[in-house]
C-alpha cells in the first residue's frame, strides 16, 4: 500500500483532528503516504486535496473542528457524482479511503463503494452516539461534559430563584446525550426521542411532576433536560405550555451548536487515535467496507449496513436509574 | 454597631457568594453580628433569615448563585411593603443592611431609606455591567469568559463549515457583555443596543458585510455577536431574514441563562471580596444612601441615585478596535 | 433492610460525593434510612455519624471531595479496631454498610467482616484506577482530563520555547493515567511502572530518544509524562540527570494532589451513579463481601480479595499505539 | 510607513498571540506591511523571519503560546549583537519594531535603539505583572484564573483530608499572582515576596498560625499560598520544616509552567488587542522608546526606563483585607 486518503464529513465533532492525525501517524510508520481531502467529498469530486506530512498534524490532537474542514454534498450521492469520485481516487493512486463521520457518511462509503475498487473505511465521528456496533463515537464524550458544564451553571441561577429550566440538548434522533447530561447533572426530568417514538410527551403529566415536586421539596429548582426534535416548536414552545397549565415560570435554554465545538476530552481523543491506526492496520490487511469501532475494550470492525440497520440502545441501567431511582416523586417518602 | 443584615436581589451573578463571605468576616473581624435574609426583599417582609456564621461562609467562594437566593418582590414597592421591612429590621435591631444586586434593587434601597433610618448600602451585583459609577460588577467578568468560552466553542464548527452563525448573549440595555465578547472572540460583526437606541441594524448593510467578507476571504466562517432585544424575535428571525437576503445559511446560537452562572473568576472574587469589606468598613462609619464600587483601582462611594441616573458608557476605545481596526473589510487591502 | 450506612476511606476522588447521593437516594426508594459515618474508618470507631437527607445530598453531584470526609485510621486495622467498629455498627442497627475506597479500603472491609456479620459491599474510588475487576473506578476520568489540562497548557510553553519537559502524574503503583495522559496529550515518551518493574528506565536510552528527535524534527517541543516513584528523586532528579547527558533544557512539572479535586467530568458521576445505585440493590438481595463495579457495560460484583489479587492490566492497544505507532523516532521516515 | 516588524521575547504567555493579531490587522487597516522575527531577538540576529497576512493570524487569539515562538538570547546584548540586529532591520527596510515581552526584553530594546533608528515600541506580555506603567501586563489574568483553578481543586482533598497544603505560585520578585491567588482561593496564609525582602519568613510564626487555626476551627483544611524563591528549597523544604514543628502533615504543591499556558481569559484578550493597535497607531506618529501600557483605562506611553525602574505596588487593600480583614485568627471573636 502506497497511498490513503482521508477525509470528514457531516457534522463535525471534537476528536475528528485527533483521528486525522493518528491516520496519519499510522500510515507514516508503515511508510505509506496520506493524502487529505477537503470539505468531506466535495474535495474528492473537485479534487480538493494536500499531502499530510507529520508536521501538519502536530498540535492539532487537542483542537475541536476538523482542519480537513467538513461539508454536506448532494452531488456525491448521484451515480455521476459516485463514478466522478472514483475517478479522482484512481488518478491519485489512492489504496484506500478513510471516511470520518456519521452514518450518512457511511451510505456515502458505500455509494462510493460501487464504482471504486480501493479499500473504505469508517470512523464513527459525530457527538450523537448513534452509531450502532461502537459503544462509543468520536466527539459524544466531549458533547456530554460540555452539556454538563452547561448545565451546571444554569443550575446555579434555578437554585438561587428556585425555578424551572427546560434545556435543550443535541440528539436529533437518539437520547444518548439527553440520558447522560440528565443524570450526571441530576436532572429532575428527561425527555428523550426513544420515549416518544409514536407520540409526544404528555403536557399534563409533565406539568403534574412539577407540581408534585413543588409540594414534596417546597418551591424549589427543577431542570427538566429535553432532546431536541421532541416537541414541535422545541424548549421555547413546551415552556409557554407547562407555563400556562401550572401557573409557574419554566424558562427554556437552547444549548445548541455549542455542544459540537471545544477541545475534545481525553476519552475522545484516546478513541480517535486507537481508531484511526487500526483502520490504517485493517486498510494494510485488505479490510474494506467496514467502520472501525471499540466494542467491550477490544476494537471492531463493522459492516457499513449494520452501522445504521439496526438502532443502537440506551443503556438500559442509566434509564433505570434516572426515571425510577432518581425520580423524586417516587423518592418522596424519605425514611 | 451590633448587627448587619444582608441580602442578594435580582438576577444572580457570580461572585455574589464571595461578597456575602466578605461582608460575614469583614463584620465578625469587627465584633458584629451577621444576619442573612433570604429570597430578597421577600425575606425582609417575611421575616425569613439567619444568623451567617463564619461557618456558612466557608468554602462558598467559588460558588456560583447566592446561598442567601434571590427573588423579584413586587410587594416590597409599596409604601406598606416598605414599612413592613422598616418594622422588621428595627425589630431584629439592625444597624446596617447591604443590598448586592443591580439598579432594581438600588431603587428597592431608596425605598427603603424612606421608612427606615438605619445604614443601608449596596453593591453592584449583575452580569450586565450597566451599573454607573463602578467599573465593574460583581459577575460581569464571569459572564464573559462563559460567553467566549461559548463562542470558541461554536468557532470550531463555523470554521469546519465554513458557517455564519449569529450569538445572541445577554444584555439588555448594555453592550458591556456583548462588546467584550466580540472583540475577545474576533467575531466579524456586533450588535450593541448602544449603537441603535432609535432603529433596528439594517439587514442590508448587515447583509452586504457578510457576503464582502466571502468575496474578500472566500467561503469562510463568520460569527456575529448580538446583544438580546436589539432585533424582534431574536436572532432566530434575524438569521432568517439574513439567510433571505444573501441566500447564505445562516444559524443561530442563544447563550442563554448558561451566562448567569458557574464558579466566579478570580477578578469577580477579588472585587466582591473588596466590596463587601469595604461596605462594611463604610457602614461603621456611618456612610448610607450609598454603593460601593471600584473606579480606577480605588474604592469609590457612589449616591445610589447616581449608579442609575448616567447611562454608563462602553469602552470608546474597544469599540474603535472592533469596528474600524478589527473589520475585515476595511481591513480588506492587505499589503 | 432498615438502616445502611456509607462512609468514604483512603485517598479522595472526584464522583465520591455523586457516589454518596446515588446510596442516599437509592436507599430512600426502598424506604430504607441512611447514616453517614464521617473521616472514613475513624468515624465506625468514634460513632461520628449523621443521618442523611434527601436534603443533604442535594446539589453535590458536581462537587469534588467528599462531604463525609476521608482519613487514613491504624486503629481499624487492629483486632479491637474491628471489633469496637462492629459493636458499634450493631448498636446502631445498620444493616449494611457501604464502602467507598481503593483497595487498602477493601482490605478494611474484609477485616470487619471478621467481627461483624452484617453486610458489606464495596464502590471503587481512587483516581489510580488501579482496582482489579472494574473496567474503571470512580474519578479516574477526571483526574485525567485534569492531567491533560495541565499537560495542554505545558505545551504551549514547549512549543514557545521548543523546550523538553518532564511531567510527573500519580499513580504509584499503576500507569492508567500516565498512559492516558500521554496519548491524549500526543507526549514524545512516557514512563509507566509496569514498563519497570524490577529497574529503573535507562538513562542513555532516554537521552538518546531526545537528541534523535531533535537530530529528526530540528529544536523542538517534547514532553515526557512519567508516573511517580519510578525514578528516585522524582522527575527533579531525572531532569538533571537527563540535562548532565544531553546538555539540553529540561524543565520538571510535579502535577501532584490536584489531579485529585475538581468538579467530577459526566462519566466519573455517571459510573459513581450506576455503582451507588447498585450497591444499594444487592444489599437488598443480601449480597455481601463484594465490591460493585462495571465491565463491559455490565453492573458486576466482585469479591473483594480480587480486587487486589490480581494486577489490572494497561489496555494492551493503547500502549501499543504509543509507543509503537506514536513514537516520533519510528515515525521519521515520513514518505 | 511600510513595514512594521514585530517579534515575541522571554517568558511566553497567554494573550501573546493576540497581541501579534492586534498588530498584524492594526498594520493592514494602515496599508503597513508586517515582518514577524521568530524566536525572539534571535531571529532578528539570524534573519530569521515571515511575512504575516491577514491568513496567518486567523483563529490564533484564543491559543496560548506565541506563534513566533519564543526564547532567551545572550548574544543579542552585546555590541556586536545591537550592530547586527540594526543592520538587519534597516536591510528589510523595517520602520518600526514592536517587542512583546517582560522587562529583560525592554533592556533589550534600549540597547537596541543605540544602534537603530527606526521605531522602538514595547507591550507588556508577561505573566508576573512586574512591569511598572500598566494596570496589568498580558497573560497576567490568565495566570491566576489558572493558579485559582488548581488550588480550587486542591482544596477539595484539603477539604476532604483537613489538611495543610503549601501552593507555590510564579512571580520571581513580584506577588501579584500570589496575593490575587490567595485571595480569590480564599487561603488562610500568603507569603510573597514583597514582605520578606530582606529577610525569611518567620518559622515559629508561620507553625503558630496553623496551630492556632486547629484550635479555633478543630482540624481544618488550611491552604498557604507561597511565591516562589521566597524559601530555600521552595514549598518542599518548607512543609517539612513546618511539618517538624507543628508535627502537622503538611503537603507542597508547585504549580509551575502550568500557570503560562493555556487559552487566555478574556480580559488578556482585550489588552492584548488593545495595546496592540494602539502599538500600531502610536508608531504611524512616529512615537518611539515607549511601551504601551493601560492604566486607569486609558492607553499611556511609558518610556522604558520607566518600566524597570520603579517596583509596581501591590494593591495596598487587596493586601489589607488578605493579612487583615480574612485572618482566620483576627476573625475568631465571632459574635
Amino acid at each position: 500500500m502506497k497511498r490513503i486518503a482521508v477525509l470528514t464529513s457531516g457534522g463535525d465533532a471534537p476528536g475528528m483532528n485527533a483521528a486525522i492525525r493518528a491516520v496519519v501517524l499510522a500510515s507514516h510508520y508503515f511508510g505509506v503516504q496520506v493524502i487529505g481531502y477537503r470539505h468531506g467529498f466535495n474535495g474528492l469530486l473537485e479534487q480538493e486535496y494536500q499531502i499530510l506530512q507529520s508536521s501538519d498534524v502536530n498540535n492539532i490532537i487537542q483542537r475541536g473542528g476538523t482542519i480537513l474542514k467538513s461539508a454536506r454534498c448532494q452531488a456525491f450521492t448521484t451515480d455521476e457524482g459516485g463514478r466522478q469520485a472514483a475517478d479522482n481516487l484512481t488518478a491519485l493512486e489512492i489504496d484506500a479511503l478513510i471516511i470520518i463521520g456519521g452514518d450518512g457518511s457511511f451510505r456515502g462509503a458505500v455509494h462510493l463503494g460501487r464504482f471504486w475498487s480501493g479499500k473504505i473505511l469508517g470512523l464513527p465521528g459525530t457527538i450523537d452516539n448513534d452509531i450502532n456496533g461502537t459503544d462509543a463515537t468520536i466527539g459524544y464524550y466531549t458533547a456530554i461534559d460540555t452539556a454538563l458544564e452547561s448545565i451546571d451553571r444554569v443550575r446555579d441561577t434555578a437554585d438561587a430563584f428556585e425555578r424551572i429550566f427546560l434545556i435543550e440538548v443535541m440528539g436529533r434522533h437518539a437520547g444518548f446525550i439527553g440520558l447522560s447530561a440528565a443524570v450526571c447533572s441530576g436532572a429532575e426530568q428527561v425527555l428523550l426521542p426513544e420515549l416518544f417514538t409514536d407520540n409526544l410527551p404528555d403536557l399534563d403529566s409533565l406539568a403534574g411532576h412539577i407540581q408534585t415536586a413543588q409540594k414534596i421539596r417546597g418551591k424549589c429548582s427543577y431542570i427538566m433536560v429535553v432532546s431536541e426534535n421532541i416537541w414541535p416548536g422545541g424548549v421555547m414552545d413546551l415552556a409557554d405550555q407547562l407555563h400556562q397549565r401550572t401557573g409557574i415560570d419554566c424558562r427554556p435554554v437552547i444549548l445548541g451548536h455549542v455542544q459540537r465545538g471545544g477541545s475534545p476530552v481525553s476519552l475522545d481523543r484516546i478513541l480517535a487515535s486507537k481508531l484511526g491506526v487500526y483502520a490504517v492496520e485493517a486498510a494494510r490487511t485488505g479490510k474494506t467496507g467496514i467502520m472501525i469501532g471499540e466494542h467491550n475494550q477490544q476494537m471492531v470492525e463493522v459492516p457499513f449496513q449494520d452501522t445504521w440497520n439496526q438502532a443502537k440502545a440506551l443503556d438500559p441501567y442509566l434509564l433505570h436509574i434516572q426515571q425510577e431511582t432518581f425520580d423524586l416523586v417516587k423518592n418522596s417518602n424519605n425514611p
